[in-house]
C-alpha cells in the first residue's frame, strides 16, 4: 500500500499493481485495447513506451541467451495447419475445463472457480476429470459469481483460435499457442543450415495465441500474447553441459516436487552442482537454462529473493513433458506468477512429427572411426510356420517382423518360446542371425531442453520492479539496459538559442543510436518529473553556460544528482555507461 | 538469365528469381513453411540468415521514417474483434471474385485468370462487377487450367481470416489485414500520450493477415505476412510539410493516373516541387513521404532507376484512398512489383470509427488568442409548429435539431421556406438566432498520409539486388546496414592456438553488439566463399602472425581485397566502417 494522492485516487484503496496500471495507461506503457468499443478481455495494446520497453526487454533475452550459446533465431506464422498441432497433441490436450451458468448463460473456468470458491490449488484442480470437477461443484455448492445461478455439466473448451484457410472451408487452421512447434516442424532445413551441429539451440520470439475462456486484466493472462520459446537440441548420449561451471557458485532457490507433493513453501537455497547431483534437475541444460533464467532476470531488476523455481508435478505437467520447473516472480497484488517455463521435451515433439509426417528427423552422427557392432535379425522359417499355424501364419510373419529383436531372441532364450497375444512361437519357427557389421555412425533423435518465457509478463514485472515512490513523486528505476529511453534533451529556458542548441544535441545523439525525449513545455521541474516517471536514466539540460563553454548538466534520475560534462565527450561516455563500464559520476565533474 | 552451373541446375531454365530462391531455401534466409506436411501455400519461415535480415531492413526502416519525424511506435493484437472492421470498410469491401471449377471443384481468383487467359490488366479487372466478370469469362471462353473444365458463376470470398473470441461463439474476430486500425481505434490515448501534438506519426511494425484465394510462391504474396504502417496525422488546415524542403532537388520517376490511364508506361521524371505545383500529388505530406520511400529502398540496394511511383486510378484505390501511390520495383522474373503503397487516407478512418463507436475522436486546437465568431442557432417555436403540423410536430423539432444551421438559415432565407422530405417549414416555425461568442480553439478530425510498407517483399527485393556472380560463385552485395551478419572470424588453421584467439575475439565482438560468424570446417577458401553467399561484408581471418604482432587480415566480400588491421583498433574501426564514416580501404593498411 503507498501513498498516490497527486494522481488523484483514494490511497487506502491503491494498490502497487493498480498503480502500475494507472501509470501504464497514461503515460502509454500499455492499456487494454478496444477501448472505444468497450473493450475485449485478453488483448493489450502497447504505446510508444512500453513497445520501446518490450523491445528493450526482447534485445535483453537476446543477449542473455542466444548470444552466449549461439543459437539461430527464426520467424514463422501464427496461423498453422491443424495437422501440426495434431502431431503436437495439443489438439487432443489444448483444452480447459468450462461451465456454463444456466440462468445468466456467462461461461468461467471451472477451475478458476474452484480455486477461488472451494480454496483448491492449482495442482489440484489440474488433476480433475470432467466428472470430479462436477462432484467437486456440488460438494462446495458453488454458484455463478455474477448471478448466484446455477451451473450447467462442465465441458471441455478447446483454447486454441480456430480458423480456415484459403477458400477451402476444410482446411482447418490454429493460431499457434506457443512458438515452438514451428521449429520442430522445420528441424530438418534449420538442422542443416546450421551445418548439423549439436547441441544446437533455436528460438523464436513471436506472437502466439490462446483463446482463454476468462482471461485477466492487464498483460497477466493474455489471448494474444509474445513468447520467447528456446528450443535446446542435444545428444542424450552427451548430455554434459560445458558452460555449467559458469555456474557452479551459483545458488537456486527450488521446490522440487517431492517437497511440493509434502506442501512445502519455503524454497531450498540450492547450488546448482548439487541440485543436480540429487536429482532436483534432471539434465545439466535444464539447469543451465534456470541459472541463466535467474540472472536475466536479476537484470531486469528482480533480485533473487523475489524469484524461485517450483517444479510441476506430474498431473500439472503439459503432455510433452518430462521435467518441468516454473519460474516465479513475486507481485505486489498477483502474488507468485509464472514468468518462465523450464521444461525437459525430451524426444516427444520430433518424434510425434516424425509419426505424422512420415518423415525421417532423425539426425545422424558420424562416429570418429567406424565401429564394429553385433546386428541381430529374426528370420521367420516358413516350413515350420505354415504347418503349425496354418490360416494365421501371416499373422506370425508379421509380428516377427514387427517385434525387436533383442528383446525377441532374450525371451526364446530365457523361456524357450516367444508368446504373443494368443502365437506361441518356438525356436524352430525362427532363425536367429548373428553378424557382425561396421557403423559409420548413429541415426537418433536429438534430446530437447525448452526455457520458455512470456515477454508481456516480464514488461509488466520490469515494471513493477521499477517503481519507486519518492518526496510524492514516481521513478520508474529501469535499469539501464532495459530502459525505454535512454536519455532526454532539455533546453534550460527555450529563449537565448538554447532550444535550437538543445534540439541539434538530441538530433545528433539519436543519430548515434540513442532514443532520446525531447520535451519543451512547463518549468524544468516538471520536465525532470515527467522524464523521471517515464523511467528515462539520464535528463542533458542546456543552459546559457552551454554556448560559452560547451558543457552541459547530466542528471541521474536515480539520485536527482547533477553532473556537469563536456558536450564533445557526451556520446563517447554516454556509451560508456549504457554498456556498464562507467558510473554516474565517471560522466564528469560532480556539481552539486 | 545467369550461369548457375555449380548449383547443379540446368542453366538454360534458371532465372535469377528461382536461383535466389534456391540460395534462400539452402542458406536459410527463408523457405514455404509446414513442407514435412507437404506445405501450405502462403506461408513463409524464416531461417536465421532470413530472420536477421529481416530485423536489419525493419531497423533501417525506423532509422529513415521513425527518426526525423520522432514517430512513435505501437504495438497491437492480430485478432481483432469484428466491430472494428465492420467500422473501418473491411468487412464489406475486403473480398475478391472467385470462381469454382464445375469439375475439378478447384477455386481461383476470377481477376487472375482474366490476366492470364484474357490479357486484361490489373486496372481493368479491379473495374469489373461480378456480373461483368461472368460476361468476360464467357466472352474470353475461360477455362478451369488444371483440368479445361466449365466454372460456376464467380462469388466474392472475404480474404480475412475469421476466428470466435472467447467461449461464445457469436464473438466473431477478424486477422487484421494491416496494421494500420489499431492506430485508429486507439488514436484518442496515443494522442493524450504523445502531449496532443500534431503532426503526429504513429507507426507499427507486425504481422497481418490476408486469407489470399491463391497465393504465390515465396515472400511476395502471403497470407501471413509483416505489414510496416506508418499513420501520419496533420491538421487540413495547416497542410504545409516543414522539412519538404530537404527533398526539393530530388527527382521522383511517376506515372500519375492521367497518364496511366492513356497508357503511358514510361515515368515522368519530375521534382518534388513540381509534381505538387502540377497536381499530380495533392498533399505535401505524400510528396515527403514518397521521397523519403524512394531513399529508404536506396539504402536497400535499389538504385533509382529501378524504382517508379503509379497512382491507383480511382476505381483501382482502396475504400479509404482519396489518393494514392504504389510504390514499384522493378524485379527479373515478377516484372514491376509493388513495395508500399502510399495513401492520403483524409479523415475516412477516425470518422468511422467516431460513427460506429459513438467516442467523439476529434482533436482540439487552441487558438493563439480566443476568436469572436458568428453563432446560428435554429430554435423551434412550438406555439406555431403544434397547429401547422399536429401529429408531425415532434418529427419537425427533431428535423431541426438534426439540420445544419448555416445550411437551414440560408434556404429560409433564399427561399422562404425549408424543404425536407414531405415537411415544409415557414419562417414562423423558427427563430433563428445569431450570437457573437468566443471561442478559444476548433476540434476537428485530423487527416491522415499513410505509407505503408510490405517488409516480406523488401526482404526479397534486398536479396534480388544484392544478388552477384563473379568467377562461378555467388555474392551477396547488401548494403553494409543490411547485412545480416557484419563480420566472419576465422582462424586460418584450426592448429597453434590460432582457433583459440578466433573465439576469443569473435566474443569480443558479439559482446560489443557485432553479429558475428563463425566457421571453422573447410579450408580458408572455402569459408570465404560461404561467408560471401551469407553476404557477411568482412572477414578477419586470425593467423600466425596474430599470436606475435596482434595484427589480423581482413577482407572485404565486394573486391575481395584483403588489408591488415591492428587487432586493439578494430571495433572502433568496426564501428566506424558500418556507419559509413569510413571505407574500407581506411580499415587499416593495404595488404595486397
Amino acid at each position: 500500500m503507498i501513498l498516490l494522492g497527486e494522481l488523484g485516487m483514494r490511497n487506502d484503496n491503491v494498490t502497487r499493481y493498480e498503480a502500475i496500471n494507472e501509470i501504464a495507461r497514461r503515460r502509454g506503457f500499455f492499456w487494454s485495447s478496444f477501448e472505444i468499443y468497450g473493450g475485449v478481455s485478453g488483448f493489450l495494446t502497447y504505446g510508444p513506451l512500453g513497445s520501446l520497453l518490450k523491445r528493450k526487454i526482447e534485445a535483453t533475452f537476446r543477449e542473455a541467451f542466444l548470444k552466449p550459446l549461439k543459437m539461430l533465431e527464426i520467424e514463422s506464422s501464427i496461423i498453422t495447419p491443424a495437422k501440426v498441432f495434431e502431431a503436437s497433441g495439443h489438439v487432443k490436450s489444448f483444452k480447459e475445463p468450462m461451465v456454463e451458468c444456466s440462468k445468466c448463460k456467462r461461461k468461467f473456468r471451472a477451475d478458476h472457480l474452484l480455486k477461488n470458491q472451494a480454496e483448491m490449488s492449482d495442482s489440484e484442480t489440474e488433476k480433475l476429470t470432467l466428472k470430479q470437477v462436477s462432484e467437486e461443484f456440488r460438494r462446495h455448492s458453488i454458484h455463478c459469481p455474477e448471478c448466484k445461478g446455477e451451473f450447467g455439466q462442465p465441458q471441455h473448451f478447446m483454447t486454441m483460435f480456430v480458423t480456415r484457410i484459403g477458400p477451402y472451408s476444410d482446411a482447418v487452421g490454429y493460431g499457434r499457442p506457443e512458438a515452438a512447434q514451428s521449429i520442430f516442424v522445420e528441424f530438418r532445413r534449420l538442422f542443416e543450415v546450421a551445418r548439423e551441429r549439436l547441441p544446437l539451440g533455436l528460438v523464436q520470439i513471436g506472437h502466439a495465441l490462446r483463446n482463454e475462456i476468462s482471461p485477466r486484466q492487464g498483460p497477466i493472462r493474455l489471448r494474444e500474447f509474445t513468447i520467447a520459446d528456446i528450443e535446446f537440441f542435444f545428444d542424450p548420449e552427451n548430455p554434459k553441459c560445458p558452460l555449467l561451471k559458469e555456474f557452479e557458485d551459483e545458488t537456486l532457490r527450488l521446490i522440487p516436487g517431492a517437497l511440493k507433493h509434502q506442501g512445502v513453501k519455503k524454497p531450498l537455497e540450492v547450488g546448482v552442482k548439487k541440485a543436480l547431483r540429487e536429482g532436483y534437475i534432471e539434465t545439466e541444460w535444464l539447469a543451465y537454462f534456470m541459472a541463466l533464467a535467474k540472472r536475466f532476470l536479476n537484470s531486469l531488476g528482480v533480485p533473487d529473493e523475489k524469484q524461485r523455481f517450483i517444479e510441476k508435478l506430474s498431473w500439472e505437467r503439459a503432455h510433452y513433458s518430462s521435467q518441468g520447473y516454473d519460474q516465479e516472480v513475486l507481485l505486489d497484488r498477483l502474488g507468485w506468477t509464472e514468468v518462465s517455463g523450464h521444461n525437459y521435451r525430451a524426444d516427444y515433439d520430433l518424434k510425434q512429427h516424425m509419426k505424422y509426417s512420415k518423415v525421417d528427423l532423425q539426425v545422424f552422427k558420424e562416429y570418429d572411426e567406424p565401429r564394429s557392432v553385433d546386428q541381430l535379425s529374426i528370420k521367420p522359417i516358413l516350413s515350420n510356420i505354415g504347418p503349425t499355424f496354418k490360416k494365421e501364419a501371416n499373422r506370425v510373419i508379421e509380428l516377427i517382423a514387427s517385434v525387436d529383436a533383442q528383446r525377441f531372441a532374450q525371451e526364446i532364450e530365457k523361456k524357450g518360446y516367444f508368446l504373443a497375444d494368443d502365437l506361441k512361437i518356438l525356436p524352430k519357427h525362427v532363425q536367429v542371425i548373428r553378424r557382425k557389421v561396421e557403423e559409420k555412425g548413429r541415426k537418433f533423435i536429438p534430446h530437447v531442453v525448452e526455457p520458455s518465457f512470456g515477454i508481456d509478463r516480464l514488461v509488466y514485472v520490469a515494471l513493477e520492479f521499477a517503481y519507486r515512490r519518492k518526496e510524492d513523486r514516481t521513478l520508474l528505476k529501469f535499469p539501464r539496459e532495459v530502459a525505454p529511453i535512454q536519455v532526454a534533451v532539455f533546453p534550460l529556458v527555450t529563449k537565448g538559442g538554447l532550444k535550437k542548441r538543445a534540439q541539434e544535441l538530441q538530433m545528433k545523439l539519436s543519430r548515434e543510436g540513442f532514443e532520446v525525449f525531447h520535451d519543451e513545455s512547463g518549468s524544468i521541474g516538471r520536465r525532470y518529473a515527467r522524464a523521471d516517471e517515464a523511467g528515462i536514466p539520464l535528463c542533458i539540460t542546456v543552459d546559457k553556460l552551454t554556448l560559452t563553454d560547451n558543457t552541459a548538466t547530466v542528471r541521474d534520475r536515480n539520485t536527482w544528482r547533477q553532473i556537469r560534462v563536456r558536450v564533445e565527450e557526451l556520446v563517447h561516455h554516454l556509451n560508456e555507461y549504457f554498456n556498464h563500464k562507467i558510473e554516474f559520476e565517471d560522466l564528469g565533474k560532480i556539481d552539486n
